[in-house]
């Protein structure tokens, strides 16, 4: 995790208050790739060979996580302003994408007849916050970067739950090997 | 480990005399994250299933962990000052007691009467150390900040001795599954 | 990843246009270290046995690799000008030798006739590139550095076809160790 | 490896010349964390069985490293001086020591007979580079401090030589399991 966090001159409480910003860009973004971190882990848990294909969607996904220290420092600094929020939006977008990509290269793989296949079927989460991702980002467009930033904390939200889906094929994958 | 030591201007010997509260903040970090990074290591050494749960009150310590180089740095490059060290000891209780839910965490889900909750079971350091801290917060409060620091220090020689209960655990397991 | 993007000043779009040199080298950069976290994991899996020439060669590669957020920062911050370029294909160029020695220390420690050794035989990537970066360089000397610099954007489309041959070979002994 | 290496202003080859000491110092550094990392990782392959004193002294031998790049950094920046190449010298001297404190505990705890202990035995290179070290140290004391960097210089060649001790005795061992 290289989200930064830059010390403050004074020493006294009030020097802590400006910034709020900051702080909350970085908890959101924590949060974020704290969900990534946690469902990739779980991916990764349930796949049983990796290919070129899925190294390279890997390390696409990587690219895009590597610039959330950066969108998240610009809209942090600029008090959740127009065009930094929505290029954090367009970065939490493209994480999504490259973490969809990522689950089809892993399907293609594994067969649309694998377990795994049958676990990630559905998906409802990893297809309405891309749906919130872009909302935010309108909203930021149109000037109410702050709006749009509530939509992506909203979504963050929504992933709090992890995907039990995956979860039960591990453990169900874990069970059959022990039989 | 990410905590970070500006090097100095001057090249004389005296250039490191004004970074002796950044060093010492520095250390007691150091060993701070040294012990966290121990115990965890024992705890996940110990544990046989890890749930989303689990993983999510991990993200939430390692959160509150990833704050200690940004507290760190302002206790020590205000000298032990009011403000900041009292936000240290917030983020050291913040600490303690994200390692107290992961804790039970592990326990609830392995079940009260499992090895581990048994192992766990007293936990008198970990009842102690957040008293600590929350002393040095008062006395930080009450503009004692030196005093309140000291606390810190105290806290961290207590946890200088390792969670023998969960090792010895662990052994006991490794036993039962050689014979 | 220890590359590092600079936050601009200003919040308007407009504050990004200038970091588009940082931007592309940061871009191709990530890249190049993918590609060898990429090819360096599938030659680790392929291995069966670590010496300590083995080790040192990979400490060798290392240092090259850790090179190149310097490297990459300067060209980019310098728009492609001719030193930092032409100093960015050295580096690259010595990336391709560290890896080549690693590969040639696997293979007299595996056997000129492990299935490791006839896995990497040709290698024909691996002499086209060093080949690309040299032109380059040249270039770059020749105050042709964005010519050059394209010749090191076509080197790494080249190696985004993962190295298949040993991908191959670690199936086939997967294989072998089930039968 | 966090040691880090800073942007020059220009972008003529000679705005590289001013940073040769700092690259040095940077090559030196990278070669001993290459080092304890190398024999680090040879020596957790040896062992079988982790306490709390291995982890304690482990930690103790990772916080000396941790200083590395802020003594590299102040040595490289004031050109190999007197109480920088001092300072430099005593931290790798704190390094043997921590790294010899750790070997002790990994003998005590798995018995003066075991098979890792007459690995270690004798440990010529562990006990001729902290007296390189010290004589580096008092060198730089009495203003000679290139003079002393040298033998920090000499004593990573002595040290280039892998700890062939070990890995002996870890294919032994490995060889041992598989009878």
């Amino acid at each position: 995790m290289v989200l930064e966090l830059k010390v403050p001159q004074g020493e006294e409480l009030a020097a802590l208050i400006p910034l709020w910003p900051v702080f909350l860009s970085y908890l959101l973004s924590f949060i974020y790739v704290g969900l990534y971190w946690n469902n990739h882990h779980h991916l990764f848990q349930a796949i049983r060979q990796v290919n070129g294909g899925i190294l390279w969607s890997n390390i696409h996904l990587l690219f895009w996580l590597s610039l959330m220290p950066f969108t998240t420092a610009w809209m942090g600094e600029n008090h959740f302003g127009r065009w930094p929020t929505l290029l954090y939006g367009v970065n939490l977008f493209c994480c999504a994408v490259a973490y969809y990509l990522l689950q089809t290269c892993l399907i293609r793989h594994h067969g649309a007849n694998s377990a795994l296949a049958h676990a990630l079927g559905k998906d409802i989460k990893g297809k309405i916050s891309p749906v919130l991702y872009l909302l935010g980002i309108v909203l930021a467009a149109l000037d109410q970067s702050r709006a749009g930033a509530a939509f992506f904390i909203g979504a963050a939200f929504l992933w709090l739950v992890p995907d039990t889906r995956i979860e039960r094929i591990v453990e169900e994958q874990t069970r059959d090997d022990k039989e």
